[in-house]
C-alpha cells in the first residue's frame, strides 16, 4: 500500500524528527540520501523503517538498497511523490530516507577509550559537528564526546547530512563537564585542549595514540573549567587579521596533525 | 531623520542585496555586525552607507564605530528597530550594518601574483567560500580566485559572514577556466591542484612561496580541464570510510601545510 496523504500519522511523525525535542522523546532520527543510508546499513545502524518513493528513486543503486533492506527484514514504507517531498530536506531528493534509532551512550558508562576521540564543549552548529565527524572518520578516529548541556545533537538533520555517513561509523558519547571530570579521574587518558594563547604550537606537541582532542564552542572556545581538565593545550598560530578559525576547520587541521604522528607519510 | 518605514526605497534596495542578481547589477553588497564593519573600515573598503538603529546599538564599541564613520564622511542612515529587523540577517542583531562596494577584479587584468592564493573551481557553498577566506587570512594569504561561471560569489551574505572580515583583507579575483589557462601561459606561477587519487601526499610536496592552491567544487572536485592546468597535484590521505573531506576543511588542512613551509615552528 502506497501512502498518499501527507497527513498520515507515520508521515507526520517523520516530519517531527526535525525537532530536537521529538528526537529526544522518540530516540529516533531522520536520515536521507543514498550515501547516508548505505552507510547506516553497512555499519549496522538499527533502522526503524525505510521510506521510498518509486517515481523519485531513479538509480539502480537505490532500488538495490530497497531490495536489500527488504531481505534484511527492515520495514518498508512506500509513499507518493507528494508525501516524499513533504518530508524531504534535500534539494533534488533521491526518493529514499530512513528513520533510525539513535545510538548515543553516556560517557559514564564507558570503561575505557582507545584511539583518537574528539570532545566538543557545547558545540552550537550542527554543520560543524557533522563536518568534524566526517574528518574524524577520515583519519580513522573512534568517536566524539558531546560535553555540556547546551550542545547541538549529533542526530540533527544538518549534522547527519554533513557527516556524510560518519555518524554511523563513529561512536557518539555524551557527558556533562562534571561527568567528564569524574571520568578522567578514574581513567588515564590524554585530554588535549585547543585554545587561543601562548601555549604549545600544535605542530610541536607529543600526541598519544590514545587521546581526546578537546574543542570549545564556536563563540567562546573552551571554558576555564574545561581547560582545567586538560593534560595539555595546543594552539594554531595565525598571522593574519582574523582572531580565530572556524571550529570545524581548526579541528580538521589538528586531527590531521595528530594523524601525522600515527600515519607518517609513506616514502615513494 | 530616522527612517521608520520598511517600504522606504533605500531600505528595499538594501534588502534586495540578498539576491545575486541585484548584487551584480549594483556592484554593492551587504555587511552586518560590528566585527565585519570594523574590518571593512580598517581595510579601506568603500562604504556606500552605514545603517544603524540606536535602540539596538548597545555596545559602546558600536557607537564609537558610527561616530568614526561620521568623521570619515561615510553617509549614515538611522532607522527604527522595525526597519532594522526587516533588513537584518543575524540572530541577535547588533544594530549596525553597511552597504559596501564590491572590489572584485578580473584575473586577466592582473600582471603578477605574489604570495599564497587559493583558486576555487565553481565553489557552490558560500559558507565554504567564506570559511576558506577566513583560514587564508589566518595563514597570511593574499587572495582568492573564483574560477568558472557557476561559482557562488564572495559577496553572498553567508560568505561575508563566514569570512569574519577576511573578505576585506583579501583580494578577490575572477576568471573563466580559459582565462586562467591563458593567464598561466603568460605568467610563471605554481598551480597546485588538490585531488583524490594516487598523486603526491600533500605532506611531501615542495610548495613555493608564490603559488596558487587549486580546489575543485564540493560535488565534483577539479574537472579534467582544470587538472590539466596544474603544475603539481596533491592529495590528503584518508583511512576511514568517507570518500572525501568537506571542501573548506580540506582547504584549511592544505593551507596550514603550506604555512608550515613558510612559517616553521619557533623553537621554545
Amino acid at each position: 500500500m502506497v501512502i498518499t496523504s501527507t497527513a498520515n500519522n507515520q508521515i507526520k511523525a517523520i516530519r517531527k524528527l526535525s525537532h530536537k525535542k521529538y528526537r529526544r522523546e522518540s530516540g529516533l532520527f531522520y536520515v536521507e540520501g543514498l550515501r547516508q543510508i548505505t552507510s547506516a546499513m553497512k555499519h549496522g545502524a538499527l533502522i526503524e523503517k525505510l521510506v521510498f518513493c518509486d517515481s523519485l528513486l531513479e538509480s539502480e543503486f537505490g532500488r538495490d538498497l530497497v531490495e536489500k533492506a527488504d531481505k534484511e527484514n527492515i520495514p518498508l514504507l512506500e509513499v507518493s511523490e507528494d508525501v516524499f517531498l513533504s518530508i524531504s530536506m534535500k534539494e533534488g531528493p533521491q526518493g529514499l530516507c530512513a528513520v533510525v534509532h539513535q545510538n548515543v551512550q553516556a560517557l559514564t558508562e564507558v570503561i575505557a577509550l582507545r584511539g583518537l576521540w574528539v570532545a566538543l564543549e557545547n558545540v552550537q552548529d550542527p554543520g560543524n559537528l557533522g563536518t568534524i565527524m566526517r574528518t574524524l572518520d577520515a583519519v580513522g578516529g573512534e568517536g566524539i564526546i558531546l560535553v555540556g548541556d547546551k550542545t547541538t545533537d549529533a542526530t540533527h538533520p544538518t549534522s547527519v547530512r554533513a557527516s556524510m555517513g560518519a555518524i554511523f561509523t563513529l561512536q557518539v558519547l555524551q557527558a556533562s563537564l562534571p561527568e567528564l571530570r569524574e571520568w578522567l579521574s578514574d581513567h588515564e587518558m590524554d585530554l588535549v585542549g585547543a585554545v587561543c594563547g601562548p601555549v604549545s604550537d600544535y605542530r610541536g606537541y607529543n600526541y598519544s595514540d590514545d587521546m581526546i582532542l578537546f574543542m570549545g564552542s564556536e563563540q567562546k572556545g573552551l571554558t576555564t573549567e574545561a581547560k582545567s581538565l586538560c593534560s595539555g593545550q595546543v594552539t594554531i598560530p595565525m598571522v593574519g587579521t582574523v582572531d580565530s578559525l572556524n571550529l570545524a576547520n581548526a579541528t580538521s587541521i589538528l586531527l590531521y596533525e595528530i594523524f601525522r604522528t600515527v600515519h607518517p607519510m609513506e616514502e615513494k
